[in-house]
């Protein structure tokens, strides 16, 4: 559809509705009345009166904002803890509430095998020992001297979106797929202070251990360690919450949310993978032949649509923009596919730039919802062609018992009555 | 410098010790000795003692989670309220204490000319009107259902940096330089609505205003207007904070903070600029033949250093990381160049990727202080060949008595005692 042609018919791009990514970068185009929002458009509409916030004063500044109370709803979605344990879980990020690629650091989820360490940053310090020439701690101060790198990146658990491999009925698209964020991390490079104590010989792994009652402790590949893993001193511009590791976390990008490990303290420099408890007894996938796969850390190309998803209700049949996240712990997403017709027919979505390595990407799409039923989904492609894989080639990965790794395509079930289901394609 | 010669002395590029630019790409390289922090390199590093906050349970999971009691000073910046106004005026961004490109949401600037209006959101609409063919009125969950985009930009108030321009002898740079934040925005473009209302014969204006109890009240030509103007609902991913406009405020990327219209409630589309008070009164830059610009709306090219910057004090001589960011209204930054001599030499800072247009871009370059008196600076070149002025261009081009669009060339004077000071170059 030309900008010359912005009155014709929108093309189609594939069955059920999917009209051409690039349609909303048409002008001219009118929406108001394929969407069924056009009730306000007669020419008799008045200025607005002033309503009472404009008639008083109101609040004042403040030294650190807070949302609206309009959306107290607007909240980390907390499961049912144990109440014996009740510092320990997880909260997921509602990601059907909000848009964009970055999450506020309020509302990046959180996983706690134990509790939030009330760490002193002053008495907080980080060690590299073991295969190195020469051991080195570094205080906060020490490590603040260093030179900084600042990346997007998400981090996401590999236990996320394990609803959507057993295709629980009733949830919502935070609930299933929440344990998933992404921050503008900004911290030292740990090959920097790799170069600092150097290397001895038969270095080829480091196991980071975090300063938390619990101690997470994980072992990454010195290869890994050397690349693109960072120090996170920063979330988003200012200090990294409590909840995220202050005083200072690994970001480990594309690689599974436990080796990003929080409150690290103490890294060992070792000749193999350390088989702590953290990686033995979880973060396994167990296979149908009984054996099971360790240091699966790189997380696969996945891609959600969110709007629409489960427990929305679509008000009437007319012009929608699908959206969603698409990422890849192997690089950066190249393209994201939808469907609207259960797989028989995809289209590509729009990527909105900057489109990034190991970071969310979040794609939108023109769709014409006829008032049948329609399943929608997303298939993701990363740099490296990568395919974000059907269920069955999923389960086939890594195996079905397990509670990680699921990458599987989500599709939704769109209902006459616009109710949205999760379902198997 | 290359990896393979990481022990060599590191390539002096400008004078007074700036090193280039790269030289934080290299491996191999050991910065704890050059640092001075290197106190704790010895073998006998023991593994951390585990710490009061390892032999306890810490706190829980939370909704919505807050920065650690540690970083209880990180606030924006006050300044003296009028007692008899106590709720106008403005904060500002600490960004001494920040760094990467992104705003955390409670630290963003504030400025309000009233106060901060506590809007239902479902008692708000925008309505659009004037030289229209048909006038419109969008309510939340109308505008809701347009497609949106998102897009990382700074937002600048046209009165930063009044400090500078005047010299002033001690501060911060957030006291002088914080009327500058930086967020994902997320909303739907203002030309899909303008398209639903149609353009009259003779548009080439709009005039936005807000629903605060001063109504700001501001022009924006028509064509900006087409561009990339987006009416944004979402910042950093979630609702835009009450102090950023919530529910709806005007996006305006690269213009003067106060034509990016908080809590926007009505857009006029004129046949020319509105000579509103809030762009007579104010936002116009007096010159010495008692002429006044107007509607000076794309802020130029800027930049600053923030580490070292003034108020802080260097430890002692040795290696150090030169920080800052560079923005400019007109697109993306193309080059930072850093002087250590007052200006006599410049050599090129590494920008960190992805450099985005109208959006802060931090820049980086290694320098070996050589305890020696020393005057840092930064000036910024944007991709459209626009270069940040000196001080007297600065001045020629907007006056000297006016307080707003000051771009100079930031310096700061290090001493032999390490302390940092705002002075002229």
């Amino acid at each position: 559809m030309s900008q010359a042609d912005a009155s014709a018919e929108p093309e189609a791009v594939a069955g059920n509705g999917l009209l051409h990514r690039r349609l909303f970068l048409t002008r001219g185009l009118t929406l108001a009345g394929a969407m069924g929002v056009a009730g306000h458009a007669h020419a008799q509409v008045a200025p607005p009166k002033h309503p009472e916030w404009m008639m008083r004063q109101g609040t004042g500044l403040s030294g650190y904002g807070q949302p609206s109370k309009f959306e107290d709803g607007v909240k980390r979605i907390m499961g049912q803890p144990n109440p014996l344990t009740p510092t320990l879980g997880s909260t997921r990020t509602p990601l059907e509430k909000l848009t964009g690629m970055i999450t506020p650091n309020g509302l990046h989820f959180e996983r706690h095998h134990s509790s939030v360490p009330d760490i002193n940053p002053d008495a907080h310090s980080l060690l590299i020992h073991g295969l190195v020439r020469q051991p080195q701690k570094w205080d906060m101060s020490a490590l603040m001297r260093y030179p900084m790198t600042s990346v997007i990146r998400f981090i996401e658990c590999s236990g996320n979106s394990g609803a959507a491999k057993r295709a629980v009925p009733q949830t919502s698209v935070g609930q299933i797929h929440g344990l998933l964020s992404c921050s503008e991390w900004t911290g030292v490079k740990l090959s920097h202070l790799l170069d600092e104590t150097g290397l001895a010989d038969g270095a080829s792994w480091i196991i980071a251990e975090g300063a938390e009652a619990s101690s997470m402790v994980r072992s990454i590949p010195l290869k890994t360690a050397l690349d693109d893993v960072i120090v996170a001193l920063y979330q988003n511009g200012e200090r990294i919450r409590p909840e995220q590791g202050y005083p200072m976390r690994l970001l480990v990008p594309g690689c599974e949310g436990s080796v990003n490990v929080k409150w690290v303290h103490r890294i060992k420099v070792v000749n193999g993978p350390g088989h702590s408890r953290d990686e033995t007894g979880q973060y396994t996938d167990l296979l149908p032949d009984g054996r099971a796969l360790q240091y699966t850390l790189i997380l696969g190309p996945k891609s959600l649509i969110i709007h629409p998803s489960v427990g929305m209700k679509m008000s009437q049949p007319g012009f929608y923009e699908i959206s969603g996240l698409a990422w890849s712990g192997h690089g950066a997403v190249r393209r994201v596919e939808v469907t609207a017709d259960g797989g028989k027919s995809w289209a590509d979505a729009e990527l909105t730039e900057p489109v990034l390595s190991k970071c969310l990407t979040r794609f939108r799409m023109p769709w014409s919802w006829n008032g049948g039923p329609a399943t929608l989904a997303s298939r993701a492609t990363d740099d490296r062609g990568n395919v974000q894989p059907t269920h069955a080639v999923a389960i086939a990965n890594y195996g079905e018992v397990g509670a990680y790794h699921y990458n599987g395509i989500q599709p939704w079930a769109v209902a006459q009555t616009g109710e949205v289901a999760n379902v198997r394609m």
